[in-house]
């Protein structure tokens, strides 16, 4: 038996083990944008890293701690690997058909929120060091952890945090929080983000509510006022309203056009899975949906609030409204730049009354397609799930990659336990025992891999 | 002593009787917009009723029961009290001083949802018929009670029964759920109410709540869609777009005007009440805004839902979202009309999506101010306040009066216990013990002087 394959049995053996593991680590409530279980999430991560022989570190910072990790290895090639602690807010808990914070396997899946977000990620890179450890005695390369707690709200305080530990975080690559087989089930090596800028708009036009009966036709009512803002930012046809807003974006290179042009049509599987009539723009599907998915910035409006929301009919004008806002962001868009290009539009409106909170900003990244580590973690799949990976340039969601690009300056690749059916930030989270199982044989891969020499040789 | 100065002595000594009666009505939660309590507190309402030697029949409907009394009294003259046990919803909990439901006298004040709208008036009309009972030993009039339970979700079931029960409710004047003081303390007497028209838009896109990363640029959003639709209804000129909105709108009677300009500015009252800073299309105060408020129909926001809305940021893209919406509608419109109207808007402007919920319509209404139960029931204040009642040509909120009046062809005036400051439809609804009593006053007035002779005569 080969040291692969012994370590692949591991692998195969053990997996209840580390479901078991993950299903700890889900059964703790780690909610960002509640403040809810992130010490105490932070802290059971960290034993989990120190049960490996990791050297931890919890990071107090202005938010939620951050974990650092480092286990030396054999080869003088150093992998840092991005995850997150912190989970989306569970709701709407009533469409959860097990509680979100209850992990339960069932038909072949484990679900709980976090399962594929990025829980599920972290427990299954400490089950692929598992296995190396077991096999080899020791790690075939140095292997660094940073864990933060803020993913899911922007990622606040990483900036900073990285800025000032370089050192300790410096690598040679880097491997991202996620990673997913597609519908087809064939691996995907996603190169970069889609930056965001995340605002709550608010206004206020009176000290309370009012009785719908007397203030409808003479004092302003916040609802509508919010309504009026927000339709001045985008049209009907998806343009985006504001001034300079699509100044700074670049057009996908011929090398990303390619790649692009290499995907799937996914028009049959969003529509399936999502129940999404049609496309936006009359788009039918095929590169044309793979571009517009991605490399456009948008304008989503995430939430609304105001007056009365219960049941039947309650006669009240609302003295309050807010909206919460997404806009993705395409290089070379920068959120502080959006940020204010968004108030100059407002007042250029009349809408100085909208008051914007900025609940956080990432610029967006790309690593190029043809970079050395890239080209092996894609490669390496092929042992596992009989194919390569396929390399798509730039995937519709955000996180802090900038950050970690920009201070270490190193690649970073994706690679993870997810599927299109995982369903992150919705009700129902899960994650499938097939793709967990197979994901650890990639890292094992990966990692084995990067024993043998320097990257760049 | 006179009979009158008997019955104000008992009303004054037996004050803190009628209030603790109040505070059991209002602790008995009657939400209708939820369908809470309602059977319980249609019972207590009869029981009071009995207790007084009424003859009371609750009548079961598709909705809540509505309670009909009748007691002879000496003269052939028939009295119709409209009254309804229902109240709104006391959300936001929060900003409640004390529970809503359970009711507490301080600062001369009764707090609790329905001390004014509209328990107030039901507790306080059997006051007044107290203190006839106990000095005269019969009623002057016959008085009935038509009470229903869904007032505050534009009384669906009332006029089916009403207009199958004309015999047992025909009267010769009636007097209306409501009635105040303005801000100066003056009594005032409405003459007529707007309409209403309150539907819910609702609009879904998809079978699920998205990750905004994946479908902001190309899948479509029930909250823009929402936004959008809603932006079409009304302009920030406060003009509503919708085809023929205002064909059916009659401008206010010579009597009208002069009685508007009767009225005082309300201009610095509603600002320093509610917190509201300018009133809409740049009116300043006075007749401008009293016309405004009342003879112009409105189209209100009540309420918006979509996405997450809970702290911080979600990125999430909404497959629903609904809005509330009110129409107050003005003679002559209608409600039904008004319905077909928005349904035609809304698929001009490719809308076909919102779906409208009819949450409840009720037809403007009106009473002449020379009517002599109307001079009657004005000029019987000056006893009790000092002053006769200031009469109102309409007011701005909603009532099922056009029923009353299309199927029993009777005068409606309004008289009872509220105020300005008594926040009907708010958190912390009150009214005050000295209105109470005067209220009570008046109607003992009113009731001795449809003793006297017929009202036509």
């Amino acid at each position: 038996m080969t040291a692969l394959q012994a370590m692949d049995q591991f692998l195969e053996t053990h997996l209840d083990d580390s479901i078991e593991e993950l299903k700890q680590l889900v059964a703790q409530p780690s909610v960002s944008a509640k403040n809810q279980g992130l010490q105490e999430c932070s802290e059971m991560v960290a034993v989990m890293l120190k049960k490996r022989g990791f050297s931890v570190v919890i990071h107090e910072t202005k938010g939620a701690p951050i974990v650092t990790a480092e286990r030396k290895g054999k080869s003088e090639t150093t992998l840092l690997f991005y995850d997150h602690y912190d989970v989306q807010p569970p709701e709407p808990l009533e469409l959860w058909e097990s509680p979100a914070f209850e992990p339960e396997v069932r038909d072949g899946k484990v679900f709980g929120r976090g399962t594929s977000d990025n829980k599920g990620n972290i427990v299954n890179r400490l089950f692929a060091i598992d296995s190396l450890l077991e096999v080899m005695g020791e790690l075939p390369c140095t292997v660094k952890f940073l864990i933060e707690g803020e993913e899911e709200i922007s990622s606040k305080n990483l900036e900073e945090f990285v800025y000032s530990h370089k050192q300790e975080l410096a690598a040679d690559a880097c491997i991202w929080e996620f990673g997913s087989v597609d519908h087809r089930d064939v691996p995907v090596q996603y190169l970069g983000l889609r930056g965001i800028c995340y605002v709550q708009l608010e206004v206020e036009t009176a000290d309370m509510d009012v009785h719908s009966g007397l203030g409808g036709t003479i004092f302003p009512n916040a609802a509508w006022r919010l309504v009026w803002a927000l339709a001045t930012l985008k049209n009907e046809q998806e343009e985006i309203l504001i001034d300079r807003f699509y100044e700074d974006m670049l057009l996908p290179s011929a090398q990303d056009v390619a790649l692009l042009k290499e995907l799937p049509d996914f028009a049959e599987e969003y529509q399936t899975r999502y129940g999404v009539k049609e496309f936006l723009k009359g788009i039918k599907g095929g590169y044309e949906l793979n571009v517009e998915e991605v490399y456009r910035p948008s304008c989503t409006i995430c939430g609304l609030t105001s007056g009365y929301q219960g049941d039947g009919s309650k006669t009240v004008l609302p003295a309050k409204a807010s909206a919460k806002i997404d806009f993705r962001l395409v290089p070379d868009q920068r959120p502080e730049k959006i940020l204010k290009l968004l108030r100059a539009h407002l007042d250029k409106h009349g809408f100085t009354d909208i008051h914007i909170v900025d609940l956080g900003g990432e610029a967006p990244s790309k690593t190029d397609a043809d970079d050395p580590f890239i080209e092996m973690v894609a490669a390496s799949a092929k042992d596992v799930y009989g194919m390569p990976m396929q390399v798509v340039p730039m995937t519709g969601g955000s996180g802090p990659n900038f950050i970690v690009q920009d201070a270490l300056h190193i690649p970073i690749a994706s690679l993870g336990v997810g599927y299109p059916g995982s369903g992150a930030h919705s009700p129902n989270e899960n994650i499938r025992l097939g793709d967990y199982l197979k994901s650890a044989k990639h890292l094992v891969r990966v990692l084995k891999e990067l024993g043998k020499k320097k990257l760049t040789e």
